[in-house]
């Protein structure tokens, strides 16, 4: 018996006969001649925030890591597998990528779990737990804010979060090396699910703003 | 300074007069009413193989995982933290999906990677080198066959790895206890880049063949 | 010798032949049967945030306090004399308004003031630093938090300064009555200086968001 | 739920559609650059009498502070906090505006309220007693001449007023100073809400006259 859930593949032959059918040729090309993107974007998995959609972009454009929250762990080259830590390599060293964008957004589950110190674990792994206690300590700070409400609580360890795993980017040495050689740039964005803003973060600050309108 | 690829930015600008345009009503209601996907996806993050784009998927249908050469690792409750068990914890025991897609796809370089058994780390942390070692036995198995051409040998382990992902998933014991009680599927499929072709795993075989045509 | 700075008499001027010009039975009217606001709005004194200008409004329309940081001290029956506390007296018993909108502004000086917890007192008598100290305490925790950026940690307590106006105006008991029979409501709204943006406070949350577009 | 009052928030279309979207580079400016206001401009709260519309400013162009009657009370550096002192130190001292406008205006009913010399409180608290007593005496001195009529003792008080809050800013050191210095500017202004006229102090007699035409 070979299946796929009925709505996918539905959306397949949309794909096929839309979007395939128009970019045949370039699919075609990025088969034989392989990928070259420009661009890594390390995003979260929620169901509203594929950064293929929101940056519109075209087949071969973006390589894209997608992990609960965006994160970046710090680099930690010990004997254990790392899933993003892999994929980072991959892009810096092999695919020799020019851009890496961090693509937070609001309502992110990864983050309330973060925020919510109290709650059991899901599971007896405990595997959320343990991946979102890399910004454990973030947590705890927001929260230490009875001042903030929930929702800018929320917001505040979203954007927090971008910035820690842009720190972490710096601290695998080919990052920082290249970075410093001016031969890649590093990028955090936010994006608002409910109002499609997206928020840019200012280098310097770190503060999020809006881009430029044109 | 912000800033953000060109590229990014101009496609930001047309998803908000298209696509945001068109269903910023179905973006509120899912900010308001969070996220209720009923598919998790696995899938790589190659910059040809976004499965948004492949399932033409509107926001909010699918929940999406992507690592290099969509891999599941196994179960395994020690103190790490790990990227993809926690994305799979948050989508089955939060989330509660009713199905788990792993997506692979061909001409995949994590996959080439691994079949180059004598290459060097891309770096002294050896990240891909780690993470890929988790299909390294099939690797092998696959390159000892020296009649198969080395396309053969990529497909081969392509779909290996697939196989090998849902296996691993049967290792976590939520998803297989809510598999045997019905309420969770699992299901492979692996993309042709070249051609647009989607090769979906039979269940009961393992092979991967072409869905019905409608 | 009479004088006026030459922009002001410049403006007055404009102000003469254009708006005046156009509304002059309305002020001849205004002038006879006195004011009757139906909205007091609690501002700042920031050169850049007018609530006239913001909200477009037209003589007579709204009743308007201007402090440093759009402040409302809680209610002190004392024998002390208290500027807002009287302008709000007067607005809620004497004019009988129905709203009363507290609104904040990004950048603001006071906030900025508050946040410098070392900074040296403007003059002998630390006006200033007396008058800030309404907020000290969330200020204190605002800094607390060192993994927010300057600029978002000035925009959190912007708005916990705008909740906490808020909770000070039912603190009267005039006020809270008032309020709980359903004659007057309390609202907060925060301007962004750069890019124009009203956000509004929800008022069962607390949180700012954007008005809807129409 | 966020709201606000249907009229501010049409008035708020009107603002964004209209004047910001003229003058939105000098928003931006003065976002990013901080305000630097020549004048401060000390006005009452009344609805019909809003400097900006009176002086048709720019953003950026004057510090209001708006309180009951345009009041500056008396230079106290005691402990207490004090609203419009705040104001004045901040405008002097940070902002180092060059000229200080008290903004007077006819009907106004603060100063009705300080001639209603047998009115009951508005409220137990009694704010508006307490505040407008800083011009008790003055009230009783007007009051006092039977033969004038009840407008002219309006009117009257109000330019009294006017002169008593440039009296008390010349009580604060730093205005006291820097006037002396030549560098702070002190101007009294009256305006009839019924006829528009704005009536200017003369600096040495104390009379308030027209401005020429031009």
């Amino acid at each position: 018996m070979n299946t796929l859930p009925d709505a996918l593949l539905a959306g397949y032959r949309n794909f096929m006969s839309g979007r395939f059918s128009n970019e045949s040729l370039r699919y075609k090309e990025l088969a034989e001649q392989g990928q070259t993107p420009e661009t890594m974007v390390i995003a979260c998995c929620d169901s509203r925030a594929a950064p293929e959609i929101i940056f519109d972009t075209r087949p071969g454009e973006i390589f894209v890591v997608r992990n609960v929250a965006n994160l970046v762990p710090p680099y930690e080259p010990d004997g254990e597998y790392h899933s993003t830590s892999a994929a980072l390599e991959f892009a810096v060293q092999s695919l020799k990528v020019k851009h890496i964008v961090v693509l937070g957004h609001g309502r992110c589950g990864g983050i309330k779990a973060a925020l919510d110190l109290e709650s059991a674990p899901l599971s007896p792994g405990d595997f959320i737990g343990k991946w979102m206690s890399l910004v454990a300590p973030a947590a705890e700070a927001v929260t230490a804010n009875a001042m903030m409400t929930s929702g800018e609580r929320q917001t505040a360890l979203e954007r927090i979060t971008i910035r820690y795993s842009i720190a972490n980017l710096r601290s695998f040495p080919c990052v920082d090396i290249l970075e410093k050689k001016g031969r890649l740039s590093l990028h955090g964005a936010w994006f608002d699910i409910s109002t499609g803003e997206l928020w840019v973060m200012d280098r310097k600050t770190g503060d999020f703003i809006r881009p430029p309108a044109e």
